[in-house]
């Protein structure tokens, strides 16, 4: 998808929702156990009611292939299922040396149609640019996490005294890219960085996970983060799949996702972008 | 699998081999092609010539995963094929926040009965440990990797002026693990680095890529990084799976494979080991 395509959609749909499908057998209602697709009949239950509220899905890849061949085809017919309505990303955190990051993206660009695909940056430019040579692709880098460990090397310093290891990856991975191709994973759970990070690339997207469940604001990273083209996809996964259980699942995460929407078209009017 | 077993494989069969298994439809022998599952007919071929030579087995995931489901199906094929007499490494690089490494651990360890999978350790503590929960299966942490790209990140200074953060990888990371449940990636271009790591972790095994096909030297390897256990795995994946072509592929791979060990073997005895 052509970054003014995903413009587009987010103004249109006045939202900057992303919805995380991170199907998991132990949490999914019963009922769907019967079903000859369990996976993949709660993910198009999901789909089906949020698909106004959102303008991209991120299945978790470790979800389907924790359930083997069965979860692979799960996540085949989920990324057919979703069409190109909305843009995709296979959070797949992948990264190797070039021959085989090619490899990777033949499996997330070529056999199924995501738009883009996580990388982790740990093995540098060698594992990201066979990624960027896919037309209207896009890679979503690592940069500074949501969890607890983003403290173990992320955030320590580097030799000048001043960068953290992932304002390094930010500066010098975005010389691989550009704004159309490459978007940096930036954790809500760390607000006071993004607007630091905004100034250092202005125009590229962040993907922010860590809305809901993990406890990040939305309104602050919203503050920190938009720039003029929104340049936010705001995630949010296990607060939209289990908001509900039981037979009405998915009217459940169809309320919450339209609950977040309507908070992100108050901000996308307050900021003069709707 | 536990170390005890694995270094007496190590000193039973006379090699610290590791054979990788990239197959690629692309470069197999054209009559494999006809074949109901022409990945797993290579990969079959290949271990049986190969099986006496070698300690370890590493089916990298691109390979698989780029074809899809069939890959899939080809892959653990393979896991169940090799058994369990070689230690088998998922090189999968994975790596996610806690819940999310958890099934990617479930992916490998339960789902499929591999021995370890590779891990990149860009997401810190949180991302590796739960991998480290499971009896007799190791962690295989990225630390020092053989492509041009670790110069970009895993060879920058940490601000107090000698780490590198590679080395900062290793220090913090071997804290979590012990020389039971956790090896280190260590690129087999880079020898100048394996004596200085070797010090830093006396005990742990490194599982070293890049001799052959990416021009490292196994004596070098060894001089540096071998320790009275061994401590090393050496991987081999093109060198040995594309020595030939045509009919005698299979034959061609057993006997490269055989020429490291005869190689391995005379370093094992020069060294006391055997």
């Amino acid at each position: 998808m052509k970054r003014e395509k995903l413009i587009e959609l987010i103004k249109s749909r006045e939202s900057f929702l992303c919805v995380g499908l991170d199907p998991d057998l132990e949490k999914i209602p019963q009922h769907l156990l019967d079903r000859e697709d369990p996976i993949f009949a709660f993910n198009a239950a999901v789909i089906d009611a949020t698909r106004d509220y959102c303008v991209a899905y991120k299945p978790n890849l470790a979800f389907y292939e924790s359930l083997g061949l069965s979860g692979w085809q799960s996540l085949m017919r989920t990324v057919e299922y979703i069409g190109d309505s909305h843009f995709t990303i296979a959070d797949a955190k992948r990264g190797d040396i070039g021959n085989t990051s090619k490899k990777y993206a033949e499996a997330f660009f070529k056999n199924m149609a995501f738009d883009s695909v996580t990388i982790a940056p740990y093995m540098g430019h060698d594992s990201v640019k066979p990624f960027l040579e896919f037309e209207d692709k896009w890679v979503v880098l690592l940069a500074l996490t949501s969890n607890p460990g983003a403290d173990d090397f992320q955030l320590q310093r580097m030799e000048n005294g001043y960068d953290k290891l992932y304002e390094k990856v930010i500066q010098t991975s975005s010389k691989w890219g550009n704004s159309g191709n490459m978007m940096y994973v930036i954790g809500a759970t760390r607000p006071e960085y993004i607007r630091e990070i905004r100034r250092m690339v202005p125009d590229h997207f962040f993907l922010v996970p860590g809305v809901g469940a993990q406890g990040g604001s939305l309104t602050e990273v919203a503050e920190n983060g938009m720039n003029k083209d929104v340049g936010l996809l705001v995630n949010s996964s296990r607060s939209i799949l289990y908001a509900g259980s039981g037979e009405s699942f998915a009217e459940a995460a169809g309320k919450e996702a339209k609950r977040i929407c309507t908070q992100m078209k108050a901000i996308l009017q307050k900021k003069g972008v709707i």
